[in-house]
Protein backbone atom coordinates (compact mmCIF):
# COMPACT_ATOMS: atom_id res chain seq x y z
CA UNK A 1 0.00 0.00 0.00
CA UNK A 2 1.50 3.47 -0.92
CA UNK A 3 -1.13 5.38 0.50
CA UNK A 4 -0.69 4.53 4.34
CA UNK A 5 1.83 5.98 6.93
CA UNK A 6 3.27 8.29 3.65
CA UNK A 7 0.02 9.75 3.99
CA UNK A 8 0.37 11.29 7.34
CA UNK A 9 3.11 13.22 5.63
CA UNK A 10 1.95 16.98 4.46
CA UNK A 11 4.21 19.26 2.30
CA UNK A 12 3.47 23.18 3.10
CA UNK A 13 4.79 26.31 0.69
CA UNK A 14 4.88 29.04 2.08
CA UNK A 15 4.28 32.26 0.51
CA UNK A 16 5.13 30.67 -2.95
CA UNK A 17 6.07 33.71 -5.94
CA UNK A 18 6.08 31.81 -8.82
CA UNK A 19 3.66 29.44 -10.20
CA UNK A 20 5.60 27.10 -11.78
CA UNK A 21 6.90 26.08 -8.62
CA UNK A 22 3.67 24.54 -7.39
CA UNK A 23 3.54 22.95 -10.13
CA UNK A 24 6.66 21.19 -10.11
CA UNK A 25 6.47 20.52 -6.33
CA UNK A 26 3.49 18.84 -6.74
CA UNK A 27 4.84 16.67 -9.78
CA UNK A 28 8.25 16.05 -7.66
CA UNK A 29 5.75 14.83 -4.47
CA UNK A 30 3.51 12.44 -6.36
CA UNK A 31 6.66 10.74 -8.02
CA UNK A 32 7.58 10.28 -4.44
CA UNK A 33 4.18 8.83 -3.36
CA UNK A 34 3.47 11.95 -1.05
CA UNK A 35 -0.18 13.56 -2.18
CA UNK A 36 -1.07 16.23 0.44
CA UNK A 37 0.18 19.50 -0.25
CA UNK A 38 -0.87 22.83 1.40
CA UNK A 39 -0.15 26.46 0.25
CA UNK A 40 -0.14 29.24 2.58
CA UNK A 41 -0.91 32.67 0.88
CA UNK A 42 0.48 31.60 -2.42
CA UNK A 43 1.24 34.91 -4.86
CA UNK A 44 -0.89 32.76 -7.76
CA UNK A 45 -2.90 29.79 -7.49
CA UNK A 46 -5.31 28.43 -9.74
CA UNK A 47 -2.73 28.82 -12.32
CA UNK A 48 -1.84 27.64 -15.95
CA UNK A 49 1.44 27.53 -15.28
CA UNK A 50 1.46 25.59 -12.36
CA UNK A 51 -1.00 23.14 -13.69
CA UNK A 52 1.50 22.72 -17.02
CA UNK A 53 4.36 22.46 -14.75
CA UNK A 54 2.26 19.37 -12.36
CA UNK A 55 2.61 17.22 -15.90
CA UNK A 56 -0.03 14.98 -14.54
CA UNK A 57 -0.09 15.86 -10.86
CA UNK A 58 -3.04 18.12 -11.06
CA UNK A 59 -4.94 15.98 -8.54
CA UNK A 60 -2.67 17.08 -6.23
CA UNK A 61 -2.97 20.47 -7.01
CA UNK A 62 -6.85 20.68 -7.04
CA UNK A 63 -6.85 18.90 -3.65
CA UNK A 64 -4.22 21.36 -2.22
CA UNK A 65 -5.45 23.42 0.94
CA UNK A 66 -5.38 26.92 0.63
CA UNK A 67 -4.29 28.59 4.12
CA UNK A 68 -3.77 32.47 5.44
CA UNK A 69 -1.21 31.81 7.93
CA UNK A 70 1.42 28.92 8.24
CA UNK A 71 -0.91 27.58 11.62
CA UNK A 72 -3.73 26.85 9.96
CA UNK A 73 -1.66 24.79 7.56
CA UNK A 74 -0.23 22.87 9.69
CA UNK A 75 -3.39 21.93 12.19
CA UNK A 76 -3.13 18.48 13.35
CA UNK A 77 0.27 17.90 12.88
CA UNK A 78 2.19 16.89 15.45
CA UNK A 79 6.00 17.72 14.10
CA UNK A 80 6.83 19.78 12.06
CA UNK A 81 10.24 20.01 10.24
CA UNK A 82 11.10 23.63 9.11
CA UNK A 83 13.23 23.81 5.82
CA UNK A 84 16.40 25.91 5.46
CA UNK A 85 18.82 27.22 2.74
CA UNK A 86 21.32 28.32 5.27
CA UNK A 87 22.86 27.24 8.65
CA UNK A 88 21.22 29.63 11.70
CA UNK A 89 21.63 29.98 14.53
CA UNK A 90 18.55 27.99 15.26
CA UNK A 91 18.12 26.51 18.28
CA UNK A 92 16.48 23.35 16.87
CA UNK A 93 17.79 20.50 16.39
CA UNK A 94 19.26 21.14 12.77
CA UNK A 95 19.27 17.67 10.66
CA UNK A 96 20.46 16.26 7.10
CA UNK A 97 17.56 15.20 4.82
CA UNK A 98 18.44 11.36 5.49
CA UNK A 99 17.71 11.78 9.48
CA UNK A 100 14.98 13.92 9.05
CA UNK A 101 13.11 10.94 7.04
CA UNK A 102 14.16 8.26 8.96
CA UNK A 103 12.93 10.33 11.63
CA UNK A 104 9.46 11.64 10.30
CA UNK A 105 8.45 7.87 8.87
CA UNK A 106 9.30 6.94 12.92
CA UNK A 107 6.64 9.47 13.90
CA UNK A 108 3.83 8.45 11.05
CA UNK A 109 2.59 5.96 12.55
CA UNK A 110 0.70 7.95 15.25
CA UNK A 111 1.33 11.16 14.10
CA UNK A 112 0.47 13.49 11.45
CA UNK A 113 3.78 15.45 10.36
CA UNK A 114 4.13 18.30 7.95
CA UNK A 115 7.79 19.74 6.09
CA UNK A 116 7.48 23.49 5.93
CA UNK A 117 9.32 25.02 2.87
CA UNK A 118 9.79 29.19 2.37
CA UNK A 119 9.29 31.77 0.17
CA UNK A 120 12.07 31.55 -3.06
CA UNK A 121 13.76 34.44 -1.62
CA UNK A 122 13.46 34.89 1.52
CA UNK A 123 12.87 31.55 3.32
CA UNK A 124 10.99 31.37 6.31
CA UNK A 125 10.67 34.19 8.45
CA UNK A 126 11.59 33.66 12.30
CA UNK A 127 8.07 33.87 13.38
CA UNK A 128 7.35 31.15 11.18
CA UNK A 129 9.84 29.21 12.57
CA UNK A 130 9.07 29.18 15.79
CA UNK A 131 6.12 26.86 14.96
CA UNK A 132 8.67 23.99 13.44
CA UNK A 133 9.87 21.57 15.79
CA UNK A 134 13.68 20.75 13.68
CA UNK A 135 14.91 21.88 10.94
CA UNK A 136 16.46 20.78 7.75
CA UNK A 137 19.29 21.81 5.31
CA UNK A 138 19.93 20.05 1.99
CA UNK A 139 24.29 19.99 2.10
CA UNK A 140 24.51 22.02 -1.09
CA UNK A 141 27.93 23.87 -2.42
CA UNK A 142 29.40 26.44 -0.50
CA UNK A 143 29.78 28.55 -3.37
CA UNK A 144 25.83 27.81 -5.16
CA UNK A 145 23.29 26.79 -2.41
CA UNK A 146 20.43 28.19 -3.66
CA UNK A 147 18.18 25.29 -4.74
CA UNK A 148 15.22 25.78 -6.66
CA UNK A 149 12.07 25.05 -4.48
CA UNK A 150 10.58 22.30 -6.48
CA UNK A 151 13.73 20.73 -6.34
CA UNK A 152 14.24 20.81 -2.87
CA UNK A 153 10.63 19.54 -2.73
CA UNK A 154 12.34 16.83 -4.72
CA UNK A 155 15.09 15.91 -2.58
CA UNK A 156 13.23 15.68 0.41
CA UNK A 157 10.69 13.69 -1.14
CA UNK A 158 12.97 11.12 -2.40
CA UNK A 159 14.64 11.04 1.36
CA UNK A 160 10.96 10.16 2.67
CA UNK A 161 10.40 7.69 0.40
CA UNK A 162 13.56 5.44 0.74
CA UNK A 163 12.70 5.40 4.47
CA UNK A 164 9.76 4.70 3.93
CA UNK A 165 10.63 1.70 1.07
CA UNK A 166 12.72 0.75 4.09
CA UNK A 167 10.52 0.92 7.02
CA UNK A 168 8.32 -1.82 4.92
CA UNK A 169 11.52 -3.63 4.00
CA UNK A 170 9.65 -4.56 0.52
CA UNK A 171 10.53 -7.15 -1.10
CA UNK A 172 11.66 -6.05 -4.60
CA UNK A 173 11.03 -8.66 -6.93
CA UNK A 174 14.49 -8.11 -8.36
CA UNK A 175 14.03 -10.05 -12.14
CA UNK A 176 16.81 -12.51 -11.99
CA UNK A 177 18.54 -14.48 -14.37
CA UNK A 178 20.46 -17.87 -14.10
CA UNK A 179 23.95 -17.51 -13.23
CA UNK A 180 26.45 -20.00 -14.00
CA UNK A 181 26.98 -22.16 -10.78
CA UNK A 182 30.46 -23.30 -9.55
CA UNK A 183 30.83 -25.96 -11.37
CA UNK A 184 30.15 -24.26 -14.58
CA UNK A 185 32.78 -21.70 -14.23
CA UNK A 186 35.35 -24.38 -13.82
CA UNK A 187 34.77 -26.24 -16.89
CA UNK A 188 34.42 -22.58 -18.93
CA UNK A 189 37.88 -21.98 -17.27
CA UNK A 190 39.48 -25.36 -18.03
CA UNK A 191 38.06 -24.79 -21.34
CA UNK A 192 39.66 -21.40 -21.27
CA UNK A 193 42.86 -22.31 -20.39
CA UNK A 194 43.07 -25.21 -23.17
CA UNK A 195 42.13 -22.74 -25.43
CA UNK A 196 45.08 -20.85 -24.43
CA UNK A 197 47.41 -23.63 -25.11
CA UNK A 198 46.15 -24.73 -28.77
CA UNK A 199 46.48 -21.05 -29.31
CA UNK A 200 49.88 -20.69 -28.34
CA UNK A 201 48.36 -17.86 -25.76
CA UNK A 202 51.02 -17.91 -22.77
CA UNK A 203 53.11 -15.95 -21.40
CA UNK A 204 55.89 -18.46 -20.56
CA UNK A 205 57.49 -16.51 -17.81
CA UNK A 206 54.35 -16.34 -15.67
CA UNK A 207 51.97 -19.14 -17.13
CA UNK A 208 49.45 -18.65 -14.89
CA UNK A 209 48.98 -15.11 -14.60
CA UNK A 210 46.48 -14.23 -17.13
CA UNK A 211 44.15 -17.04 -16.71
CA UNK A 212 44.26 -15.54 -13.10
CA UNK A 213 43.94 -12.18 -14.37
CA UNK A 214 40.93 -13.46 -16.56
CA UNK A 215 39.39 -15.47 -13.87
CA UNK A 216 39.34 -12.14 -12.17
CA UNK A 217 37.19 -10.20 -14.55
CA UNK A 218 34.82 -12.89 -15.12
CA UNK A 219 34.09 -13.69 -11.74
CA UNK A 220 33.41 -9.96 -11.34
CA UNK A 221 31.28 -10.39 -14.34
CA UNK A 222 29.19 -12.84 -12.75
CA UNK A 223 28.55 -15.21 -15.67
CA UNK A 224 25.17 -16.19 -16.79
CA UNK A 225 24.41 -19.81 -18.27
CA UNK A 226 24.30 -18.72 -21.61
CA UNK A 227 26.83 -16.69 -21.45
CA UNK A 228 29.13 -19.16 -20.46
CA UNK A 229 27.53 -21.14 -23.33
CA UNK A 230 28.51 -17.86 -25.90
CA UNK A 231 31.93 -17.68 -24.70
CA UNK A 232 32.97 -21.63 -24.77
CA UNK A 233 31.39 -21.50 -28.03
CA UNK A 234 33.69 -19.14 -28.96
CA UNK A 235 36.49 -20.75 -27.54
CA UNK A 236 35.75 -23.81 -29.62
CA UNK A 237 35.60 -22.04 -32.51
CA UNK A 238 39.16 -20.94 -31.90
CA UNK A 239 40.11 -23.90 -31.04
CA UNK A 240 39.03 -25.71 -34.18
CA UNK A 241 41.11 -22.92 -36.33
CA UNK A 242 43.95 -23.89 -33.90
CA UNK A 243 43.95 -27.56 -34.65
CA UNK A 244 43.46 -27.15 -38.12
CA UNK A 245 46.10 -24.81 -38.87
CA UNK A 246 48.40 -26.88 -36.78
CA UNK A 247 47.95 -29.99 -38.53
CA UNK A 248 49.31 -28.71 -41.90
CA UNK A 249 52.82 -28.12 -41.53
CA UNK A 250 53.38 -24.25 -41.54
CA UNK B 1 38.39 21.36 -2.45
CA UNK B 2 35.19 21.08 -3.82
CA UNK B 3 36.84 20.32 -7.54
CA UNK B 4 38.99 17.78 -7.21
CA UNK B 5 37.43 14.31 -7.74
CA UNK B 6 34.26 15.45 -8.24
CA UNK B 7 35.37 17.07 -11.55
CA UNK B 8 35.53 13.85 -13.04
CA UNK B 9 32.06 13.22 -13.27
CA UNK B 10 30.31 15.06 -16.29
CA UNK B 11 26.42 15.07 -16.85
CA UNK B 12 25.59 13.67 -20.20
CA UNK B 13 21.41 14.77 -21.47
CA UNK B 14 20.60 13.34 -24.65
CA UNK B 15 18.10 14.93 -27.05
CA UNK B 16 16.86 17.41 -24.39
CA UNK B 17 13.54 19.09 -26.52
CA UNK B 18 12.72 21.68 -23.31
CA UNK B 19 15.64 24.43 -23.10
CA UNK B 20 14.43 25.02 -19.68
CA UNK B 21 15.10 21.35 -18.31
CA UNK B 22 18.83 22.11 -19.42
CA UNK B 23 18.75 25.64 -17.56
CA UNK B 24 17.44 23.75 -14.56
CA UNK B 25 19.75 20.92 -14.31
CA UNK B 26 22.72 23.43 -14.61
CA UNK B 27 21.42 24.88 -11.91
CA UNK B 28 20.85 21.53 -9.64
CA UNK B 29 24.53 20.53 -10.82
CA UNK B 30 25.78 23.70 -9.57
CA UNK B 31 24.36 23.10 -6.07
CA UNK B 32 25.96 19.79 -5.50
CA UNK B 33 29.26 21.11 -6.60
CA UNK B 34 28.88 19.65 -10.48
CA UNK B 35 30.13 21.46 -13.08
CA UNK B 36 30.82 19.27 -16.54
CA UNK B 37 27.61 19.69 -18.48
CA UNK B 38 27.69 17.79 -22.13
CA UNK B 39 24.24 18.30 -24.70
CA UNK B 40 23.84 15.50 -27.30
CA UNK B 41 21.74 17.00 -30.07
CA UNK B 42 20.15 19.74 -27.69
CA UNK B 43 16.86 20.71 -29.55
CA UNK B 44 17.68 24.26 -28.94
CA UNK B 45 20.11 25.56 -27.49
CA UNK B 46 21.65 28.27 -26.23
CA UNK B 47 18.38 29.26 -25.37
CA UNK B 48 17.03 32.84 -23.27
CA UNK B 49 14.64 29.99 -21.31
CA UNK B 50 17.59 27.67 -20.21
CA UNK B 51 19.58 30.83 -19.16
CA UNK B 52 16.47 32.12 -17.19
CA UNK B 53 15.89 28.38 -15.83
CA UNK B 54 19.80 27.92 -14.91
CA UNK B 55 18.99 30.94 -12.19
CA UNK B 56 22.89 31.92 -11.65
CA UNK B 57 24.20 29.01 -13.34
CA UNK B 58 25.30 30.37 -16.24
CA UNK B 59 28.81 29.28 -16.03
CA UNK B 60 27.90 25.46 -16.86
CA UNK B 61 25.59 26.59 -19.73
CA UNK B 62 28.65 28.52 -21.08
CA UNK B 63 31.05 25.73 -20.46
CA UNK B 64 28.61 22.59 -21.99
CA UNK B 65 29.70 20.62 -24.75
CA UNK B 66 27.65 20.26 -27.70
CA UNK B 67 27.68 16.86 -28.91
CA UNK B 68 26.54 15.27 -32.08
CA UNK B 69 26.49 11.49 -31.03
CA UNK B 70 26.43 9.69 -27.91
CA UNK B 71 30.17 8.38 -28.15
CA UNK B 72 31.73 11.64 -28.59
CA UNK B 73 30.03 12.96 -25.21
CA UNK B 74 31.58 9.84 -23.81
CA UNK B 75 34.96 10.65 -24.61
CA UNK B 76 37.31 9.75 -22.23
CA UNK B 77 35.14 8.19 -20.10
CA UNK B 78 35.69 5.12 -18.31
CA UNK B 79 32.58 4.21 -16.56
CA UNK B 80 29.24 5.49 -18.16
CA UNK B 81 25.84 4.99 -16.05
CA UNK B 82 23.12 5.18 -18.23
CA UNK B 83 19.53 6.97 -15.87
CA UNK B 84 16.32 4.73 -17.04
CA UNK B 85 13.14 5.58 -15.62
CA UNK B 86 11.35 2.33 -15.87
CA UNK B 87 13.03 -1.27 -14.38
CA UNK B 88 13.62 -2.46 -18.22
CA UNK B 89 14.53 -6.10 -19.04
CA UNK B 90 18.28 -4.87 -18.90
CA UNK B 91 20.60 -7.43 -18.18
CA UNK B 92 23.10 -4.91 -17.19
CA UNK B 93 23.43 -4.27 -13.03
CA UNK B 94 20.67 -2.14 -12.19
CA UNK B 95 21.57 -0.04 -9.22
CA UNK B 96 20.07 2.79 -6.92
CA UNK B 97 21.06 6.49 -6.90
CA UNK B 98 22.91 5.45 -3.61
CA UNK B 99 25.22 2.59 -4.40
CA UNK B 100 25.61 4.41 -8.25
CA UNK B 101 27.06 7.48 -6.19
CA UNK B 102 29.24 5.60 -4.08
CA UNK B 103 30.86 3.50 -7.41
CA UNK B 104 31.15 6.61 -9.03
CA UNK B 105 32.89 8.32 -6.04
CA UNK B 106 35.26 5.28 -5.85
CA UNK B 107 35.91 5.33 -10.01
CA UNK B 108 36.92 9.49 -10.00
CA UNK B 109 39.87 8.28 -7.98
CA UNK B 110 41.28 7.25 -11.98
CA UNK B 111 38.97 7.46 -14.48
CA UNK B 112 36.31 10.20 -15.82
CA UNK B 113 32.94 9.27 -15.39
CA UNK B 114 29.51 10.12 -16.76
CA UNK B 115 25.87 9.91 -16.16
CA UNK B 116 23.47 10.00 -19.06
CA UNK B 117 20.32 10.96 -19.08
CA UNK B 118 17.89 10.26 -22.05
CA UNK B 119 14.88 12.45 -24.02
CA UNK B 120 12.05 13.64 -21.71
CA UNK B 121 9.26 11.50 -23.42
CA UNK B 122 11.32 8.29 -24.57
CA UNK B 123 14.08 8.07 -22.72
CA UNK B 124 17.22 6.51 -24.28
CA UNK B 125 17.59 3.99 -27.14
CA UNK B 126 18.74 0.26 -27.06
CA UNK B 127 21.78 1.06 -29.22
CA UNK B 128 22.37 4.42 -27.07
CA UNK B 129 22.32 2.01 -23.84
CA UNK B 130 24.87 -0.52 -25.46
CA UNK B 131 27.57 2.50 -24.64
CA UNK B 132 26.54 2.15 -20.56
CA UNK B 133 28.16 0.18 -18.42
CA UNK B 134 25.25 0.19 -15.51
CA UNK B 135 21.96 1.44 -15.00
CA UNK B 136 20.69 3.88 -12.18
CA UNK B 137 16.87 3.84 -11.68
CA UNK B 138 15.21 5.93 -8.87
CA UNK B 139 12.55 4.69 -7.04
CA UNK B 140 9.69 6.43 -8.20
CA UNK B 141 5.75 5.86 -7.10
CA UNK B 142 4.16 3.12 -8.97
CA UNK B 143 1.80 4.77 -10.54
CA UNK B 144 3.33 8.37 -11.30
CA UNK B 145 7.27 7.06 -11.79
CA UNK B 146 7.65 10.12 -14.42
CA UNK B 147 10.22 12.49 -12.40
CA UNK B 148 11.16 15.70 -14.56
CA UNK B 149 14.58 15.76 -16.24
CA UNK B 150 15.84 18.38 -14.13
CA UNK B 151 14.53 16.79 -10.67
CA UNK B 152 15.82 13.60 -11.33
CA UNK B 153 19.59 15.43 -12.30
CA UNK B 154 19.34 16.89 -8.89
CA UNK B 155 18.34 13.42 -6.93
CA UNK B 156 21.70 11.94 -8.91
CA UNK B 157 23.86 14.96 -7.78
CA UNK B 158 22.72 14.75 -4.60
CA UNK B 159 23.82 11.42 -4.07
CA UNK B 160 26.79 12.11 -5.54
CA UNK B 161 27.36 15.09 -3.82
CA UNK B 162 26.81 12.90 -0.19
CA UNK B 163 29.17 10.09 -1.01
CA UNK B 164 31.87 12.69 -2.01
CA UNK B 165 31.67 14.63 1.36
CA UNK B 166 31.38 10.89 3.01
CA UNK B 167 34.65 9.70 0.65
CA UNK B 168 36.49 12.74 2.39
CA UNK B 169 35.72 11.83 5.47
CA UNK B 170 37.07 8.68 5.36
CA UNK B 171 39.33 9.74 3.30
CA UNK B 172 40.08 5.98 2.84
CA UNK B 173 42.68 5.71 -0.35
CA UNK B 174 41.41 3.28 -2.11
CA UNK B 175 43.22 3.78 -5.35
CA UNK B 176 40.98 2.54 -8.09
CA UNK B 177 42.55 0.95 -11.11
CA UNK B 178 42.25 2.61 -15.03
CA UNK B 179 39.03 1.45 -17.02
CA UNK B 180 39.31 1.02 -20.62
CA UNK B 181 38.07 4.44 -22.14
CA UNK B 182 34.85 4.12 -24.37
CA UNK B 183 36.78 4.62 -27.37
CA UNK B 184 39.00 1.60 -26.68
CA UNK B 185 35.98 -0.57 -25.57
CA UNK B 186 34.88 0.34 -28.97
CA UNK B 187 38.14 -0.57 -30.53
CA UNK B 188 37.83 -3.91 -28.58
CA UNK B 189 34.27 -4.59 -29.74
CA UNK B 190 35.16 -3.86 -33.35
CA UNK B 191 38.82 -6.56 -32.55
CA UNK B 192 35.54 -8.80 -30.96
CA UNK B 193 33.34 -8.78 -34.28
CA UNK B 194 35.72 -8.85 -36.62
CA UNK B 195 37.70 -12.18 -34.77
CA UNK B 196 34.00 -13.81 -34.77
CA UNK B 197 33.29 -13.15 -38.15
CA UNK B 198 37.44 -14.87 -39.14
CA UNK B 199 35.96 -17.49 -37.19
CA UNK B 200 32.71 -17.72 -38.56
CA UNK B 201 31.31 -17.82 -34.84
CA UNK B 202 27.91 -16.54 -35.88
CA UNK B 203 24.57 -17.36 -35.64
CA UNK B 204 23.41 -16.54 -39.44
CA UNK B 205 20.12 -15.67 -38.32
CA UNK B 206 20.48 -13.32 -35.48
CA UNK B 207 24.06 -12.15 -36.64
CA UNK B 208 24.01 -9.35 -33.86
CA UNK B 209 22.64 -10.38 -31.28
CA UNK B 210 25.72 -12.83 -29.86
CA UNK B 211 28.02 -9.26 -30.43
CA UNK B 212 25.13 -7.54 -28.38
CA UNK B 213 25.52 -10.13 -25.58
CA UNK B 214 28.68 -10.09 -25.14
CA UNK B 215 28.81 -6.42 -25.21
CA UNK B 216 26.46 -6.58 -22.18
CA UNK B 217 28.93 -8.74 -20.41
CA UNK B 218 31.77 -6.96 -20.96
CA UNK B 219 30.49 -3.38 -19.69
CA UNK B 220 28.97 -5.09 -17.10
CA UNK B 221 32.55 -5.94 -15.93
CA UNK B 222 33.99 -2.93 -16.45
CA UNK B 223 36.73 -3.93 -18.01
CA UNK B 224 40.63 -2.14 -17.04
CA UNK B 225 43.13 -1.11 -19.35
CA UNK B 226 45.14 -4.05 -19.21
CA UNK B 227 42.60 -6.48 -19.08
CA UNK B 228 41.13 -5.10 -22.40
CA UNK B 229 44.93 -5.92 -23.54
CA UNK B 230 44.92 -9.39 -22.74
CA UNK B 231 41.64 -10.19 -24.47
CA UNK B 232 42.61 -8.71 -27.74
CA UNK B 233 46.04 -10.35 -27.65
CA UNK B 234 43.58 -13.77 -27.55
CA UNK B 235 41.71 -12.40 -29.75
CA UNK B 236 44.36 -12.06 -32.22
CA UNK B 237 45.84 -15.54 -31.69
CA UNK B 238 42.19 -16.94 -32.30
CA UNK B 239 42.43 -14.69 -35.24
CA UNK B 240 45.51 -15.81 -36.88
CA UNK B 241 45.28 -19.36 -36.08
CA UNK B 242 41.74 -18.68 -38.64
CA UNK B 243 43.47 -17.02 -41.03
CA UNK B 244 46.59 -19.49 -41.42
CA UNK B 245 43.67 -22.49 -41.65
CA UNK B 246 41.99 -20.73 -44.29
CA UNK B 247 44.95 -20.14 -46.58
CA UNK B 248 45.88 -23.83 -46.77
CA UNK B 249 42.89 -25.92 -48.23
CA UNK B 250 41.12 -27.61 -45.99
Amino acid sequence: METDRISNIRIVLVGTTHPGNIGAAARAMKTMGLSRLYLVQPKRFPCAEATARASGADDILTAAQICETLPEALTGAGMVIATTARVRALPWPLMEPRQMAKTLITQTTSNECAIVFGREDSGLSNQELQFCHAAVTIPAADNFSSLNLAAAVQILAYEIRLAWLQSNETERSKPSVSLATSEQMELFYAHLEQAMIDLDFFNPEKPKQLLRRLRRLFNRAGLEVSEVQILRGLLTAAQKAANKSAKKPG
